[in-house]
């Protein structure tokens, strides 16, 4: 039986409460109880609390951390990221801060499609290099579950070759790993002139492909003007379900085109994105009772000026969610820590409404919010050790790593103490 | 006679160049060396260039570091930070989330007033504890160099004790420190109701004490409409250069109200913040050759949508620096990596310009371009490598901390290598 101790924390986020996604005033009910230990039995949270009741569990083969002066939280999960990709595009993001758009980028060959011509003239070792080396990190900075996008592929065959790479990505990793299926992430270059016929195919072959291998839980699109509209977007999803796939999508992002109404009327697990959203898309969530994923990471980096309405959105009652979707064009954080801050700073969100929105809604977003994303008894020991003496440091001291230690499963997965 | 090799990086950039700050075009040229190595002897750079006319000068003393795959830079020269102050002040960041104004904070006696107060509290052990501490991470995210302000005591014996814990940094630890007087950073709790008479002691007192006892190289004044005036500030810059400390000061932060003009007029080294800067101001700094010290953290932590207008700065030919900021109130970042993200995304600054601004132009504004700032044989060895295979990468890949060695005068002070 393989025990562990973490003593006399400063502060212990629990995130404990309702069997379900937080809505409204809920957010900012972090649960903190100050001064306090957490018990860990063979991967499971056993007991929490202050004083001996805890620390009496243990015995000479407890592994024990002294976590004085730290706060604990559950691990992050991440709800959005694209982590297997060849390449880095440094170029266009000169070119970006010099003044052109991402669309533009994206209409002269550059963008996603870049990726996609990189990623498909790389190796499987590189690949699987790239993706292990992206687990770690995300491990580094408290991320203890991930949801993992294809996307650069755009083939059958090369999407279900990246998607074998999160796969492994969560199997040679301590990483836990939910992939998605993003087959319509671009008009792949050899479809330009005949988009329908990529979503076909998307539809006819990879979807139904990927579902029967068992290669992902979730089907992701891009709904973009410059991309997929909602028709097309519609047909993606609508397949998806049929085969047994979530669907969960880029929506309202870059232009307001419908997509909340699309999600609500899909049944989609969540919609990602919404710089967009307005009053009516935000109604559209909450009855459809779509999880938000909110992504400040890619507003920041574009250069952009409008964040996702995350007040209105808590103030409508609606599940939000925050994400990294971390990705070599638009959003290069891989820092959940990072995200926290931006929501802070940009979106006026709470700091212990980011850290909900962070842990326990995300979990709930993929379909784990019994398992991960609060420290309750019976869940998962997935946990980050901050070097903070208050949960609000971590978003408020920003740009920096505050993850001493990082424990997945009750095993300590990664560790910066001196 | 202790020798370094820094062997084989992807990329090395120099910023070798004229001597002195570099204006307009000139920040974009970062003079870099590809696949390039740097031998380093007691200390200095001794030569930098590619293939063996490099590598052959290594005997077996030579400590040796593979360099491949990663990027060389100078280390960071932060020309403006506030780095030792007992407490962060996390409730009222939440307060400021919430809709608070930093000048609505500072009114109701928190703010930089509430570090004072903890600060006057602490003991000498536990201030120096926090200064190291803080030397530490600045070293471990690629600063080697840093411009060091008192502003926490705001009494004759409070100010020289935290400018004794200031050098003890730069004794203590392989931080360069450039020390400035900051008496006058707010009006204490004892002089609300007469501020004339705090200018008074700051400048009958403090100022010739600081002097004499050789605490400090600069001198600063927050120049505000809710803290010292522009004739206030006059009154100190103007005691400060006649008792040979150098003037630099906050100008132009909140509100416009001649900072730009009194830089010019007293011969300040540096006038910083300047985010609500015009072009007859910009025209000032020109033409009086005081640099222009660029805190983009604090906009962003604050949530302010107004950063200084570094291309027209730029344009114009100012000598413009980059700089954290670090303090416990309106910037809390102690990474210049992060900065050069925000330079580059939301001032939109090219990287290279970023990286001048941030080694050379601030080792100028610090009084040391001729010793540190750039890779060139003679300088001081202070140097990062970046796990980045291309510069650009340090800003666009951002929220995480790149440096993956750091070296001072030759010595490794930082490695997180595997």
């Amino acid at each position: 039986m393989a025990t562990l101790l973490i003593d006399n924390a400063a502060e212990v986020v629990t995130l404990a409460g309702p069997a379900r996604a937080r809505v409204g005033e809920e957010l900012a009910e972090p649960a903190i109880v100050a001064g306090a230990s957490v018990f860990v039995r063979d991967g499971l949270i056993e007991a929490i609390g202050t004083g001996s009741q805890i620390s009496d569990r243990a015995d000479a083969e407890t592994v024990r951390i002294d976590a004085g002066g730290m706060t604990v939280a559950p691990g992050f999960v991440d709800a959005h990221t694209h982590p297997v990709f060849a390449g880095w595009r440094a170029a266009e993001y000169e070119l970006r801060v010099m003044g052109a758009t991402y669309e533009e980028i994206a209409a002269a060959g550059g963008g996603i499609r870049n990726s996609v011509r990189r990623t498909r003239a790389a190796s499987d070792d590189d690949l699987a290099a790239i993706g292990l080396r992206n687990a770690r990190v995300f491990l580094e900075h408290g991320t203890t579950t991930i949801e993992a996008k294809s996307g650069y592929g755009l083939s059958v065959d090369d999407e279900c070759r990246l998607l074998s790479v999160i796969r492994r990505m969560g199997i040679e990793t301590p990483l836990e790993v939910s992939p998605t299926l993003l087959g319509a992430h671009e008009i792949p270059d050899e479809y330009r002139d005949r988009p329908d016929a990529y979503v076909d195919l998307v539809v006819d072959e990879m979807i139904p492909r990927v579902a029967r291998e068992g290669l992902a839980e979730g089907c992701d699109v891009f709904c973009e003007s410059h991309v997929f509209s909602i028709d097309q977007a519609r047909r993606v999803l609508v397949a998806a379900r049929a085969h047994g796939l979530t669907p969960r999508f880029h929506a309202d992002q870059l232009t307001r085109c419908g997509g909340a109404e699309l999600a609500a009327e899909v049944g989609a697990a969540s919609a990602d994105h919404l710089e967009q959203l307005d009053d009516p898309g935000i109604d559209a969530l909450v009855r459809g009772d779509v999880s938000a994923v909110l992504l400040p990471g890619s507003v920041y980096h574009l250069g952009l000026k409008r964040y996702a309405p995350a007040r209105r959105l808590i103030d409508a009652g609606a599940k939000v969610v925050l994400a990294t979707d971390f990705n070599p064009g638009s959003s290069p954080v891989p820092s959940m820590q990072m995200v926290l801050s931006l929501a802070c700073t940009q979106m006026r969100m709470r700091p212990c409404e980011a850290f909900a929105a962070a842990t326990i809604n995300s979990a709930y977003a993929l379909g784990r919010g019994d398992r991960v994303g609060s420290i309750e008894p019976g869940k998962q020991a997935d946990l980050v050790l901050f070097d903070a003496p208050d949960h609000r440091n971590v978003p408020y001291v920003f740009g920096v790593n505050h993850a001493l230690v990082v424990v997945k499963r009750g095993v300590i997965v990664a560790d910066r103490r001196p």
